[in-house]
């Protein structure tokens, strides 16, 4: 077998589509005026990102003014979190397997006397209405549920979710960042107050982020400083890489029905493949209601790191669980939550393919996962 | 006068290094893993991170995990001041010329119940140490104090403020975003505690700043989340911002001497040639005690913006009073405090030079500057 380098962590991030570093270039050169100043060499870098925010408000369905820039999705989320209480509510209801910029910021918040309902959800990840129904109190101040899982891919009912909270009179916030660029993302029809998004998953660069904050919604400031972001984010503008995430939305709006159906053609491959070609490997989540790049196995008498350390040595990129805490040895609270076995969830694998994902790719990724898992098998004293 | 496009606000922000960009483009092309990924394609980025982390603390004479990225200088300074109050004391001490970045945190504190203390500048722009030793209170949190002012370049005697805070027990941080590789910074020899920074000042990439914390201070986390920045400021990192601001600083450390020498012989050339050319020109602040590549100048007779626009039209980029809050009309809180008047200060421009500044640039600035000077002379009614 011919060695090949295969990156399949596509949710972990994306390289730079060629057209969005092309578009950068200029900004990293010659256009490097501060938006901030009012001559030519300042005017040019401000329309530039005035440009750039139309493009992503296309791609999301909001308008243009309503985007803000933040450094990353966890920015976003942490902001949307933040500025949203302004000591209304001490309650926020989440869901048991948002990502950890989410589950983090709230478990800071619970030790600074804030109240936080985690939903359970059910083995394909999904969280229930019903539960949602129930968690709302009068002093609830947020809901933030993830529009689509990192680790296992499932999408959320988000506008049933947001009809709820907002019959309760509640914000409702989502974490898009994996969602955007891989399934339709309206906010108007998903009703959102507020969504979390991120560049450097959708082909665009890393550093840049952005938060829809539905107009006349108020939030506090995150960085006070500067007239930035509409006076609610301080800070220089980060000019080549709004210029980069604005053509990465432009690209994912104009190929999003190729860039699906790419995705789910090869993916729906992989798992077939690897179906027939493991015996003992088991796919974590629904194969309805996912993440068109999205696949998550568990194998039996084999450690996640083992495998991926392995499959890296063939030149194969994938992840264990979640790709921001691939060192950490903790099982995942998303598998856990979905009710994977722990002997079951050390032995999980994310694959994530994209769109320079190619058939050879997959066949290689099938044919070393084939190899390494019964090499690894071989060597257990569980088999 | 044949035309000539000439950059005068290095201040604003400066262009990329060739050499900067260089090593950035691996990391916009094909090294584009994922840091917090323990396959080969992450961990090349994670070492990458590493490496210019020790860059950037050669350069200040810190150590490597004394370092933290973020954002911009302006997160770098909301991050000390927020995360510096764990609900020790609700008193700030800081000067009345503090960047926008600094006086804004400090004007949202003031609203939930923190005491802020603006200490005075003398004309020069500096802080007397004794006003500090006198405002310092025993429920002081945080002194606040910027190394080196953006407007009219003044450097504050930082170690003997630090000093005084100390004796009293009281933590200190600087913003240090203009001095950085414009003047010798030794984090040690000063003793700040934390200290601000920004790539994109010293020829590195927008979008990346720093926060220098000593080791043994702890503060709140800026960004919750995953792991990244030793589990206080979450977010995938901007691996290509960070390997040019390392770089950035490698080459900011090579060649302080020779660009210190650069600055100041344009700038005091500039600063004596517009001073024969323009009979109604005030320089504002002290030519001791400054930046090497900051002029600030008030013209008699003659709208800031007005000199700024004309100027621009002949192909020359500088500022009016702060680069960052450049579009509004407010008089310069900077030229305020140092008691120039409010009708010179609507005739002030910023001059800031930097490496790639030439002779024939200063001359070419000049006799622009008079020309419109004088044409706006003519058509002042002050005059």
């Amino acid at each position: 077998m011919e060695k090949r380098n295969v990156y399949m962590d596509y949710s972990a991030t994306t390289p730079l589509k060629g057209e969005v570093l092309d578009a950068m270039m200029p900004y990293l050169k010659e256009n490097y005026g501060n938006p901030s100043s009012i001559y030519s060499k300042g005017i040019e870098s401000k329309e530039a990102i005035k440009q750039s925010r139309t493009k992503i408000s296309r791609l999301i369905g909001s308008k243009s003014d309503e985007i803000y820039f933040t450094s990353s999705g966890s920015e976003a989320d942490n902001w949307a979190i933040f500025g949203a209480l302004k000591g209304n509510g001490k309650h926020i209801v989440t869901s048991k397997i948002e990502h950890p910029a989410i589950l983090n910021t709230l478990s800071y918040l619970e030790t600074k006397g804030y109240d936080v309902t985690y939903l359970d959800v059910n083995e394909s990840g999904l969280v229930n209405p019903d539960d949602l129904e129930k968690a709302i109190r009068d002093d609830t101040a947020l809901v933030t549920i993830m529009m689509a899982n990192n680790e296992i891919g499932t999408i959320q009912p988000i506008q049933k979710l947001v009809k709820l909270a907002h019959d309760k009179n509640v914000l409702f916030h989502s974490d898009a960042v994996q969602a955007l660029g891989n399934i339709p993302v309206d906010v108007n029809k998903l009703g959102v107050d507020m969504m979390s998004f991120s560049a450097h998953k959708i082909y665009g660069p890393k550093g840049i982020g952005a938060l829809y904050i539905k107009e006349g919604i108020e939030i506090e400031n995150f960085v006070y400083g500067g007239g930035q972001e509409n006076g609610k984010r301080a800070g220089t503008e980060n000019v080549p890489a709004i210029i980069g995430f604005g053509k990465a939305a432009e690209l994912a709006m104009n190929c999003l029905k190729e860039h699906v159906c790419h995705c789910l053609d090869l993916r729906n491959y992989l798992a077939d493949e690897l179906y027939a070609a493991v015996f003992d490997s088991h796919v974590n989540g629904t194969m309805l209601d996912r993440l068109p790049g999205n696949l998550n196995v568990s194998f039996d008498y084999a450690e996640g790191e083992a495998i991926l350390l392995m499959l890296d040595y063939m030149g194969i990129s994938v992840s264990t669980g979640s790709a921001c805490g691939s060192s950490d040895s903790v099982p995942s609270h998303v598998l856990t939550a979905i009710g994977v076995p722990e002997s079951r969830i050390h032995g999980t694998i994310r694959f994530s393919i994209g769109c320079f994902t190619t058939k050879d790719d997959v066949d290689y990724v099938v044919k070393a996962v084939k190899e390494v898992t019964k090499k690894l098998k071989e060597l257990s004293p569980l088999k």
